[in-house]
């Protein structure tokens, strides 16, 4: 695997402009204001299976447009008083797979909640059972990049980040959740929507987002050689018109706009040989985050990244921030 | 592009057990008389356009569940009294694409009406401007293979047959057909169409079937080695236990089962050498089709079938039973 | 298809240095000049088939070395007056094919001659009916960017422009065409001949180029990854002595100098991830064009380019200059 | 990822000859005894981690020639009496990896015992710890499937087996363990050695043996279409006069072989269309196997088998057996 | 590299129907009585160079329609007498390349001639200095598998084949060549040639044939996977309507037809992954050989064969019949 | 193939900083005093065969650790008085091969001593008969290029470079061998250890180095987009951890450090497609060398270079400077 983006020494020095629209934060804004009509309560039902150091429990919650969107909720079986939260993304294409996948957040102590992507969740790496009760007011290229992306009102994304940061809302108002030292977490998909629901929502304790994806679109529509971005190249190698349409819809859920307003403390890391999210595109997001933040290059990884060595440093980051 | 299916020799003697479940054939005559409930009179708005020999009209009719479906027609500017029609399904993925393309059948003195298969037309061949309104009850593989496929009444290409059949209907409202001699026509999606349509809806007068799709999904799932049939394969390899379900949905929509309720003369096509509709998977629809019928095996293509030879075949093909 | 070429904001810019010989312009003087000593008129012998809206004849001209050349000929059936005329190069590998296949510029008023490349014509997209009777002085790579590559005398594209430049005046001797209304027209191959017959072929009206290939050599053959100009890589990989030779040879035939000798208007388009005709060797071309011109860049494109797109656009830029 | 071995229908008749040499229990029963004058007493150390709900220990065992082979040993924090141990082993290329990795065993109650594969353990999912400190009196293949395959003495697989075997007897040592509730489990690579080291350790509680590897060697090196059987192939295709004595040695480490040699009840899977463990080859181990036995087909996954599918079948198997 | 062609066990068995047509005899009769009409004596120039054991002699002799076709001879420095002869053909592509390459045989005492194969020689592996001054009267697709393939007397390798012929006549003319010890060698398109040669020239007194290619044309074009074969079915690919007429001129140059009328004594191997000339059909034109014959099937090996471990079975094979 | 590295034009700038550690003249003096300690004297053993022109020896000399070292002498059989020497090294992954193959040395009048590497020798295209008796005290990836990685005193090129400069001195002790005039070549691997061997054994007389592998490690590591190199990738992709120390132990066996302290003229060459030992890492080599120097670029070649004509340039430099 190769590398087919910037050499390592000119990756730290990469950034990119802005590319927010005007109305950026009222559209957020009034997008959060709509979902928050709907009742945050998560409802965690006991799930029974062979598992006996962890508790776990299947969660649902209102999500976008008050569509119920599920989770797994693991917490350790002995334990006492609020736990800190990690709220979990999955990777483009899984859905919370199996309560026996990703158990080592609730391993080291923490109440871990690995939220659905709506229609996502057909990898067999991991299925999902939320659907996208939305269509798309257009056709789309097979895949979830360009569901609705002439609209950003009926893009795909505004629906999932906004999921993910109801997410956060739904986690404290479980029980077992210390409302205060909620984190949220996640790799490639999972880590542009961690960046996201970080910035839009409110409190949130600390951020991990390994080699994240829905990061400067259109670098990344240029030059990532396989994966999920090549969605958006494909549309528009088809809907050869409507390039600028496109890009304009993507800003609104560009992790390049939400970095700029985020606080959170955040780990964020990159893969050299990435041709999935290309280092470059990671590090224009790095760049342009407004907190404290920390940065890993995974020099001669692939989209794979620092694996469990990215666990460990994740862990040793959380318990800084929230453990 | 070496041969992956069974040796052109052994190729004739291919066929396979029906499927159909017994409620098939209610299945499909109850969704017909649904969709029969809104009016079938095709839209027909002048398009200007470059083109001096043909005119062309933007039409839209409605499909399933009511549903706007977009087409273009294509006649000969010079012409005189009713013509015959060809009502032309587009290949996966494409949409009616732009009345520039295609114009082999109108320039032969037929009407054409060429259907957007709902959702799809993200090509860079040909796009559509139909959208699929209707979302999945569950996640699904990127594309329209599994979309619903959990649920014969929620599976996709239920909805795409039923557009299909009232595109019919829809060519025999318009001035300009002789509603005695409509034929439906295809390539590989196209082609599974046609003979789904050329079995429901009555009086057809002629099926052209290129390479089909939609074939023997069984089998097909098992050998094909590239394209959409794959979408099957990937699903059931992350829903491992899900498997009977979506074949025992598959069988309401294989043209395995509407080939043998045919009567209308048909002009098949395989291609020996074809990793996406394999030669196999025609034989068996071309085996079990109920009423006159031709095949040509083109033996060293791939996909692409027989091109414009098969262009010219088919129009032999059409001059004899509806020219 | 990521991008293999510069980045899409670098393209504009990228020119090249002329590398025509002392004698390039006596060479395609003398060459044409010889030529021209073979009758120019075309036979067009009426070829019967199932079109009703256009006409199709046979027709055969003399090109290089008085060697017939084969094109169709086709013609609206309802017409009246002499026609524009637009005489099409087809892409590398493809012969004229069927008259069935590229009836657009004939359905919209044209008078279109699509010209057999000589020895080519056995792709499955399209076959051809013209041998090229002149061997290689020396072995060549398979294919045809090599053959008599060591000499220009002897080189295939000397022939094969030449046949492009008698198309023209073949054209012209056609009682349906106004020879004052002659356009050539090409996308690939075709637009690298387009632009080279548009030099050297007085009086030609209009030039359209879709993403011209035989357009700068030396940098084409260095960073094309894929197509006919990896066989001039591939001739130089074994004769590893011959390399300044052939480019020498290779200059005779290179877009980049019949630009700068061209006065027509002419429309050009580039394809950002084209790695056949590598998007900086169109604008290399296109920027030392010297006749009035415009360029599409069509960012997220391969070698299929604009496609239907870009039929579009070439018929409103031939409406404006020949219509 | 298409078929390459047998259709699905004609899998489960697939059987094949066994290929034990004469003096194949006399070498196994040698080599086991030498192995077993080192103590066979495991060294644990506790590992501090940020695990809370297991406890992890670096442990330490003498394998083949009394070799130090490592082992991460996770028990349940909170646990009382001897529990029942699955002795895991790797996918080939794979070491124990990180504590943190495959928690799954342990937080459903087990001892979990991950054994290093000495030698093995750089691969982007798992690094190890254990050196295969004897080196190969002949070159060998990249990788470890031929390293000594010309004598079967000093055959790489010789000396892992025997560290699996070891490993059941170590575990056996420890605190935790109830030494009659051992099982052993692994998929591909750690597939073949649970049979090996379920039919030579004796009483053995269970076997689970996913897609496994070191399987009907003769046909394996015939039909993978990837992974490491072609290190065989590769072998062969260099040294073509050593065909035979390869094999020869490879039928010491074939599972088929130690198949018929077993009593415990044993879990099998194969993979539909698993390139690297064809199904026909793990067919013939299962149709083999003496014991009490079952198999599930994953039709339309590939190496990566049953997934977290498989996991949940074999905790209920266990359950069953050891639980 | 996995096999994609009978399983080893089947392939001994493997034969076929001769396809010759019932003037095959006459066809080559008549075409060698025209070609010796021209004087088949050597032209052999001391060509000077760094080797000092052997000495190189540049050759020319009068190949199929007398053209000139080139050769290098190499003979030990020092020796005695008229020696033993080898013609060897080279494989697909290449030419005789340079006098240092291929060194082995004149290095065992024999004289060595290495023709090169007219038109091909622009392969990195080695160059050719021998042009095909035929054109072809049709298209073809780039290569030589095609070029006059609708015609047998205008196919190409009628033209190559008397070519070899003729090499052994004029082998016989040269002083230092004892004319009653002359065998013919190659591999692939060289060994094809062989068989050819070893057919048609009277008194070759020993035939070797490794992975022989022009061999059994129906099965290769429908198995190869890989190579030249494909240029036939990638015109088939294109002529549809061709396909008959395309194997009738194959039959004349079919090993399979020159193999049942050869009796001289042959060496033949095959390799069991072979993508370029399956075994298959390396089997059949072996089972059709009418002369004292041996096979070897080099299990695990694509199309390099046997290598050197080839050479020295060759080496030994000679010795015995022409040492 | 196209070009994944610089442009041609600038390549011949391309340098690096060296990266020599402190004690790296210290490390190899030590390393060679040790080797030292045994005798040098080659043993050569009359190897019977079927070359004429030749005499080869089957000879055994002791390298690093005192290890028997394999290696073919090849003479010519008519000689007189000592001749000049060509010590070869193999490309990675062959051995010294059979004597039959690579003769082009010694048929020109010199000394042949073709050295095995030890632990290579399993590839189709030559195989060894030397193993490496040391182990690796880690696991390392499969292949050569990181055992021993984690200590330069263990690294597996310390010991191999040790047995090239050892091939030098044995060379010295043979009665056919003229010990003022040894040269060392090879080309990849071998092009590397020439200049390790070059620098290190003193007296070298010349040095030829095609496309030389282990040169500038860090940079190749980074741009190889195929071959070993990627070994070094893929091991640091494992090992994420360990990246520092590797490139520290390389550094040892760097030609880029061996180039600064060579002395003796040296042949150069490179190729502008090399995806496997990258032109820039070549150049960067080459502009370190100290010696006197020249090169050769073959602009279009891959990972072959010259080929032929390499060998007969390196033929001319020899007899300039040892012939």
């Amino acid at each position: 695997m190769p590398r087919t983006d910037l050499l390592f020494d000119d990756l730290p020095r990469y950034s990119a402009a802005a590319t927010a629209p005007a109305d950026f934060d009222d559209f957020w804004a009034q997008t959060l204001d709509e979902a928050a009509r709907h009742d945050a309560a998560a409802v965690a039902v006991p799930y029974p299976g062979p598992l006996t150091t962890l508790e776990v429990f299947d969660v649902s919650f209102s999500g976008y447009g008050g569509h119920p969107v599920k989770a797994w909720l693991a917490l350790p079986r002995h334990r006492s008083g609020r736990l800190p939260c990690v709220v979990r993304y999955p990777g483009y294409g899984n859905g919370r797979s199996s309560p026996l996948d990703a158990l080592e957040y609730a391993s080291c102590g923490y109440a871990q909640l690995v939220m659905d992507v709506r229609g996502q969740g057909t990898s067999e790496k991991g299925t999902g059972d939320t659907p996208d009760p939305e269509g798309s007011p257009h056709p789309h290229r097979p895949g979830f990049m360009t569901k609705g992306v002439l609209d950003p009102r009926h893009y795909y994304y505004r629906r999932v980040i906004t999921d993910a940061v109801r997410a956060v809302a739904a986690a404290r108002t479980l029980d077992s959740v210390d409302p205060d030292r909620v984190a949220v977490a996640g790799g490639s998909q999972g880590g542009g929507l961690a960046v996201a629901a970080g910035a839009l929502a409110p409190g949130v304790a600390a951020v991990v987002a390994d080699v994240p994806f829905l990061s400067h679109f259109r670098r990344a529509a240029e030059v990532a050689a396989e994966g999920p971005y090549l969605e958006i190249s494909e549309y528009c190698r088809a809907h050869r018109d409507s390039t600028e349409r496109v890009f304009t819809t993507l800003a609104y859920a560009d992790a390049l706009n939400f970095a700029s307003r985020a606080t959170a403390p955040a780990a964020f890391s990159a893969a050299g040989m990435d041709p999935v999210t290309p280092p470059s595109t990671c590090y224009a997001v790095y760049n342009a985050y407004a907190g404290p933040k920390r940065m890993r290059l995974w020099e001669f990884n692939g989209h794979e990244g620092g694996g469990v060595f990215a666990v460990e440093r994740n862990l040793a980051f959380l318990a800084e921030h929230v453990g």
